[in-house]
């Protein structure tokens, strides 16, 4: 079964795993592509995760997660951009391909959209000259309107383009079908994504019925209803061949069995049903 | 403080009382307007339910609910349509100015969203002549995102409005701020609905952070993240001068409290945030 193309976000093992664990678990697999959280580098060290990625020999697909611009005064602002250039460095130690973005929701007590999303524009806007000097592309990912509050006020692919298209070079858009499956205007997007050359990652898991909890419940893919040979037909007809990354969150069921065993299940279903 | 142009959704105190005990005590409370649920219409028979709300004399601004049109097959897609012929009988019966509907989602067994909400489209325009003959306006509720799949494929207002431009004379919306409130594009849309004339009724209640449940975790209005007022002033500017109805599904908590300190907070609620 290939695997070549395949990258696995760790989250989708953190809990069986260390991060030097589950690249050598990765390779062990065959599947040389990585995106880990900053939580699972600092959990061992940005030095030791630099020397496990480079004994594992994989690659570094992304880099989960620089975001969380909104706040509610200036000296949060500020401490957001601190921490968004601290992720650039370490992505660019990684060798990460790009960063992703996920831009954060309303600021504590405030109710106002509007002032969000103009928050996480100056946000990426402040932190962009830094990125481009590392030559860190910043992946924004739309997240579902479901997280809109507290997580990402950016809740499309089209709302995502819109600001690359603000903000330019060195931005681009990380689409995970479990954020935008249900779009009407996914297909339109997605084309248009492709036509600016804005696709910097492609995420894949499914949306289980009923979904028992609104962070933790993802589903393996061909587990849910997401119609992924049809989302995998726009992005490749937009031209995307860069890798397709498997992010599963599932506290109740895949981070309860064996890492293999979810590797394993990993490749067979991105083979048969992605 | 006003209580005139504020409805009851039914729902909101359906644990509490039935639907003749439930339009006392709203009239009761002075709010003279509900939107009843067929299951509580049908729990004390139709024509029960004619007689107690013409004793209290409350206005029926809408009935709750029409729709689940996508069915594996023809006999479950014209089950459907029977059975929002019914719905539309009811609704007429009650004296109601509407029929909401939500819409339904994937059928059972697919993940063909693009037929889902083709199978939409034909059943409301199958049905839209009973509905235009019965003088009984179909109002087409988007649903937020999260229940693309097993309740409503129509998910943003946007969408809503394509299907009424499509459908013509005797469509409409329902606008329920829970399901709307994160679009970015809500503003524009609203500003369509208005200057189409299709807005059918205007529903309120707040989103909670956290959600604990993803049906029955709405949130009483003032208790969330949802900027009412300002969706209130894109409603406003729209034109539209119906009524605000209420409509919490809050299984640990409204469910729970007295339902006479239910409209009460209601009551409140409107004159004070909403």
């Amino acid at each position: 079964m290939r695997t070549d193309n395949l990258s696995i976000n760790l989250a989708t093992v953190r809990q069986q795993w260390n991060l030097r664990e589950a690249v050598e678990a990765c390779a062990r697999h065959g599947i040389m592509a990585v995106d880990p959280w900053r939580d699972q580098v600092a959990a061992i060290g940005l030095d030791e995760s630099v020397r496990a990625i480079k004994d594992a020999g994989v690659r570094v697909t992304g880099y989960c997660r620089g975001g969380m611009f909104p706040a509610p005064d200036a000296a949060g602002r500020q401490a957001a951009l601190d921490d968004n250039k601290r992720a650039i460095d370490e992505a660019a130690a990684l060798g990460s391909e790009c960063l992703v973005l996920v831009v954060g929701g309303l600021p504590k007590a405030s109710r106002d959209m509007a002032e969000a999303r103009k928050m996480v524009a100056d946000g990426i806007a402040a932190v962009l000259p830094h990125a481009r000097a590392c030559k860190m592309p910043l992946a924004i990912e739309p997240l579902h309107p479901m997280y809109a509050a507290d997580r990402a006020c950016v809740n499309t692919l089209g709302q995502a383009l819109d600001l690359c298209d603000l903000l330019g070079e060195g931005t681009g858009v990380a689409i995970d079908t479990y954020h935008v499956w249900w779009d009407p205007d996914l297909a339109a997007q997605i084309a248009r994504a492709g036509k600016a050359k804005r696709i910097l990652g492609y995420h894949i898991c499914d949306w289980l019925v009923p979904t028992k909890d609104m962070l933790l419940d993802r589903g393996m893919m061909g587990d849910g209803v997401i119609d992924l040979p049809r989302v995998r037909g726009m992005i490749e007809k937009a031209g995307y061949t860069g890798h397709t990354e498997v992010e599963i969150f599932s506290a109740a069921d895949w981070w309860k069995r064996p890492g293999d065993e979810v590797l394993r299940t990993c490749i067979e279903r991105f083979n048969s049903v992605c």
